[in-house]
């Protein structure tokens, strides 16, 4: 260390905010310094800084330190100031004395894979490609909100308010009953997850099998039980499985996606959702409702989800983030007059709120009606994208793989036979370009589907041929 | 409800992604729709949407839904559709079932009050007056970065890298041992305070008494026992009783702030932090340091703190937040390369990752060397507001008041006889238009100090003059 370091003093013990005399200035400054040997060599505070901080002349100051040299205790060296006298032995301050670490959970952390690997085709990601997103009148908006009003100072925690107003009149329209009230914008639909799991009760709470892997890490982190329902991307809930487990285990909460569930890429039918409700009631659960991809799919006409069906109980999570661009971290959670207090203080506790010049930016690309003509506009591409994928796959793909039919949207699940190695595949994939993500730990146990998801929205129709082109002979490689 | 909605049907589970027939499409129809008799009056999806979605042709879906009619199943309407036939009772489906709400901890909101409420003085604000924050500059970089490289797309849950260098260099200035690789962006200090809560396996922690308030909640909400370190605001830490409290229960994790503690105002001394520094090698617990308030005092040079003392096991956390601007919402927490696994897991399960844009526009803030400027003159002007409230606590209080001498940066505490009524004063001081926080809940049980914090970062120099005017008459009135 070059600098000597500055030893803090604390004056305020013998004093009341008024002025200290040299005498009080010496004997509180040497009583600090000689019950710690190892400040020796360590800078006293500068005058003009104590003389400003206690307000007193800088004359009382230097004073008080040219006691302390007479009596030996500090040492002065050239014009440099004042230095705490020592001897050779003392422990030089600033080499750090090793203090435990604190002890942590044993929790590993799941690398990140950027969506975006230079050169290589990602065939599952379940982002929509940055290149159909809304960049330029995002961009627009930003500038917009620099120019007037401006960066917020303040903001609230609960959320802007304007923003929580359009939302929950886009929700009514969609058969909710929801007010602005009970809305709390969120860092993503996952603090949405996050400020649910933070306030319940309850020790199990029911999920998706495949799950969506963060929220079941979230879940188990947080010291709570996971129980597994199983879907299939085909054949959908199997309600008998379904009820056993739901009264077995009585899980306090269930956590469903409404919409291409990740990984499998399901959306549940009327008939199953208003099974779901009617469980709710019979087994005593609540009801956390995931639906982030069901603005996503064309023709898309008000169909009623949980919240629409089973009441404002329901809560509801929904999040802008993947629809106009991963980096912005903007979503919402919707509770209701009972429910939103202990929400709202998990988030002042968490993350105390959303940096209000997304909120403003986003309220503007909602107000200017920029949302509703980039959905429209990112439904019909999806739309083209799915088309292609579906002829591909037709075209590409040997006679005993299957594939889900969603009609849009982001994702499909593609089905094999047992025998074809996923690990292999993916191996090989991976050597000729082509990353696959598979969904093993998603799964409670033993998969119960064989295999992965294919993400349409990010990738261009050329894209897409090459990877399926690719999959294809690597399936046929091994039958 | 004026539209109808529309009834979802799962067509995955006849097919494989191929071609379905007239007869399979009615079979799969109908057996969705007569098991349930509150879809009656719901609408069919439009034969484009399905033809859409299956990639079968519209005549194929035609037919099929003229079959279903034939059989009585559905019904046409004009021109705009089929829809689900029924009887009069059947409940219609746009009324939701009300399905119990989920569970909750008992957790009342604290109440947000916003800082800057119309025509009142707020006299002890912890925030610093946005009329003296870099908005312009802020705004400059907002508009750089959107200009290029623009918005990110996607982003490091970790943080921005170039970000993440930039403060591991401040920090290793300052003393500290630190890679750009210990360090996590959060969203503001309150983040980071979280995410070390979500992964410690210790249900003790101790922290100051009076304590910061959302901190303390934040580690109740969570199950964890706080245990009350006091704090003087004059005298400091009292050896003893930290010692006893320490030894007896044994807390995992001491959480303290090194500079400017909230509510008490008070910095420790080097002879504080060394004993703390010692006391963990003692008692074996792990220290979470808070140093929001440090880069806000003036000759600031080098002065360790407990990261730099204690080595990098201790875990550091600042904000940039109060410095810049309240709604940016962006700090980081500092660990080392054996404790940043787990916290970037719980960054991931809790918000994912920070707005891209946020971090960038911090970055190029920093490389302008805009950050620098902005610290010198904001601790220059808080100097002046400092010295402004220090000669009028002087001039204006009576002889038995007295308050600390931070030196600077944004706030000191006041302390009362135990004659004053705080209550009444406050109560009093509202009327007259000035607000002031009494931290009477930042206490463990009854407060060991009489008084609050004066904010005076938050007051122009008029501003804090009318406000110890009101306080000073308003303690006359009581004594």
């Amino acid at each position: 260390m070059e600098r000597p370091p500055y030893v803090r003093l604390n004056f305020d013990s013998e004093n009341s905010g008024r002025s200290l005399n040299v005498d009080q200035l010496v004997s509180v400054i040497k009583k600090q310094i000689i019950s710690n040997t190892h400040f020796s060599g360590c800078r006293l505070p500068p005058v003009r800084a104590l003389s400003h901080q206690l307000g007193v002349s800088k004359n009382t100051i230097q004073t008080a330190y040219d006691e302390l040299r007479a009596q030996g205790v500090v040492e002065s060296k050239d014009r440099s100031g004042f230095f705490v006298s020592g001897t050779a032995e003392a422990r030089p301050f600033a080499a750090p004395i090793n203090v435990p670490g604190p002890a942590f959970k044993n929790i590993s952390y799941i690398g990140y894979v950027k969506p975006t690997q230079k050169n290589m085709i990602s065939l599952s990601s379940v982002f929509v490609d940055p290149r159909i997103l809304p960049k330029e009148k995002l961009t627009a908006c930003f500038k917009s909100v620099l120019k007037s009003p401006g960066i917020p100072e303040f903001n609230d925690p609960q959320g802007f308010l304007p923003l929580r107003e359009k939302i929950a009149t886009r929700l009514r329209d969609r058969g909710m009953d929801v007010d602005a009230s009970h809305i709390v914008i969120t860092n993503g639909s996952q603090q949405a997850i996050d400020l649910v799991t933070r306030v319940l009760e309850t020790k199990a709470i029911a999920t998706e099998d495949p799950s969506y892997h963060l929220g079941k890490y979230l879940f188990e982190m947080n010291g709570i039980k996971t129980i597994g329902l199983p879907i299939d991307p085909f054949k959908g809930l199997d309600e008998k499985v379904w009820q056993d487990r739901l009264a077995e285990n009585r899980p306090g909460l269930v956590y469903l996606t409404t919409n291409f569930q990740n990984p499998n890429g399901y959306s549940y039918s009327s008939a199953e959702l208003s099974k779901i409700v009617q469980w709710s009631k019979e087994f005593n659960f609540g009801i956390l409702e995931d639906d982030w991809g069901g603005e996503m799919l064309s023709y898309s006409e008000f169909k009623p989800g949980l919240r629409a069906m089973g009441g404002k109980n329901v809560l509801y999570l929904n999040s802008f983030t993947k629809k106009l661009l991963p980096s912005l971290r903007i979503g919402y959670l919707v509770a209701n007059e009972k429910t939103i207090e202990p929400l709202l203080m998990a988030k002042r506790t968490s993350t105390s709120s959303t940096p209000g010049i997304i909120e403003s930016v986003l309220f503007e690309f909602l107000d200017r009606g920029y949302y509703d003509t980039h959905l429209k506009f990112l439904q019909q591409e999806l739309d083209i994208r799915y088309d292609n994928c579906l002829k591909l796959l037709r075209q590409y793909m040997p006679e005993d793989i299957k594939w889900t039919s969603p009609g849009g949207g982001p994702v499909l699940w593609i089905e094999f036979p047992r025998r074809i190695d996923l690990e292999m595949l993916v191996a090989r994939l991976s050597e000729r370009g082509v990353s696959v993500q598979l969904p093993t730990t998603a799964f409670f146990g033993k998969p119960h589907s064989h295999g992965f998801k294919i993400g349409y929205a990010f990738l261009s129709p050329s894209e897409m041929e090459e990877g399926i082109d690719k999959l294809s002979q690597e399936i046929r490689r091994q039958i």
